[in-house]
């Protein structure tokens, strides 16, 4: 069983607080602590790590028992939107478990850090027990310095701990979601009104995709323009359908699509499902993928 | 590092001594079974374990360990054709090994073998030292009953051990190939010629794809033909061109592509090769594939 956890961390300036953040994760068995990297305007740091429930679990409350004491967000200024010391805690199946079972998981691990560090926790996304608590931006809004008074607003008692926020870390917005695909289709043109315009028409909030948030840019140094997204849910809304829309509105400006891009990571079954679409394959499953039959035996 | 074995073993009717040899393979520490099947008619068993470097070499003696008082080629009846008791011993390249890596271990059992059960040895495949004796069939013609007077042949000298063929056990071909893919492409007509002559265009033996064995056949109970291939080399001979060029000779007689399929296993490579290709994903590699992200760290 995989577990991915990607939290965000309200230190993005002191290297030896990230780095005893980093040892802290790194010392659970079990973990393996992938990535981190800060952002010193942001000042924010987001870590990646991945480990059965347990491991996951152990490494999140061990983040906590590092961060808590060395950061308060009393003195904290930085350019990104923040509620809490450990900022976001979320959860992504990835092998071997299901999301049912990550969103019970964001439920323990939330119901212990209220319980141990005295922190009001936010169910999010899939964990959410609230539909105007699904989206992080709505829990966050009002940050740090918005929260004593917004906690007592209706609707927004916490579901787990307190019921005011903690002195120096606020609050924390654990939950479950599907990885992130980072994905850009760069067009064979350099007028940016044809990327915003598909940018436009593709994204949720504007009448398109459930799962895709869009953006036009323009590369200038290449002089194309770019659609660049995020896939939230590469199940429900898979690559291949965006890239053949994307594709065919282009064609509707006499404009071609140059080539794509994946940015950072990507799970393997959104690429399997591409292949098995383009290819037409029937009948085709998961445990006919030579990795997944090894291991799983 | 994982490399797959996928050895042929001739005896498929006494079920004892079949599955005293899947128990010899399972014995190993580090080795997983995947899967073991025998047919009575041909008199063979296929056996599909994997495991590291080591593991692998120990299995494979452990499998002859079994198999060599077991059977005795003299009295073998079955309609497979066939050189020794333990008939040939594929290793297969799959995660963190190179074929290099396999090619060295197949020389390196190849050896062990014939020192410790004084049986011939012949390679094959990417670990041939021979043009001659590259494919298997050319190996195996004249079968275990005309192998001694093969042997004396100029050109036939084992890779290892004894010049003339056990007694009992004859001979065997080691070898590390790719891992095949079976690859069935099904169109929307009853006409088995077009299924035919799209066949012998994109076969290696009429000019076609270096890497693609394919026959044209013909699905009666769906009333409708099959374009049936081996894919023996995915990484030069890759699915999508073979299926681009298998639709478009298709079109050339008025027939569509209904569907495709994959018969048992194909490596996760293979399917990402499809995905970028029809996504035109510019600079992928594989490490932004999650999984082996995570398992390489």
């Amino acid at each position: 069983m995989l577990i991915e956890c990607i939290p965000n961390v309200s230190e993005g300036r002191r290297a030896d607080v990230v780095a005893a953040i980093a040892d802290a994760i790194r010392g659970v068995p079990g973990i393996r602590l992938l990535d981190f990297s800060s952002d010193a305007s942001h000042n924010r740091s987001v870590f990646t790590f991945a480990g059965d429930r347990a491991g996951v679990a152990q490494a999140v409350l061990a983040m906590f028992e590092r961060a808590i004491p060395a950061i308060d967000l009393r003195a904290h200024r930085g350019e990104h939107p923040r509620l809490g010391a450990v900022d976001v805690v979320p959860l992504v199946p990835i092998e071997g478990v299901t999301m049912a079972e990550c969103v019970a998981l964001a439920k323990e691990v939330g119901a212990a850090i209220a319980e141990r560090f005295q922190i009001p926790v936010y169910l999010y996304e899939e964990a959410s027990t609230n539909p105007a608590r699904k989206n992080l931006e709505d829990i966050r809004r009002g940050e740090f310095e918005g929260l004593a008074s917004k906690m007592t607003t209706p609707g927004w008692a916490p579901d787990f701990g307190p019921t005011a926020p903690h002195e120096r870390a606020g609050a924390t917005v654990v939950g479950a979601r599907m990885p992130l695909i980072a994905y850009n289709i760069n067009l064979a043109t350099d007028r940016l009104d044809v990327a915003k315009k598909i940018a436009a028409g593709i994204r949720h909030s504007g009448g398109g995709f459930r799962f895709v948030k869009a953006a036009g840019f323009k590369l200038d140094d290449r002089g194309i323009v770019q659609v660049s997204m995020n896939l939230t849910n590469y199940e429900k809304t898979p690559i291949f359908r965006v890239f053949e829309v994307v594709k065919h509105e282009a064609a509707r400006y006499g404009v071609q699509v140059l080539e794509s891009e994946i940015v950072g990571l990507v799970p393997s079954a959104a690429l399997h499902a591409a292949a098995e679409y383009y290819l037409q394959i029937e009948g085709f499953t998961p445990d006919q993928v030579l990795e997944n039959k090894l291991r799983r035996s």
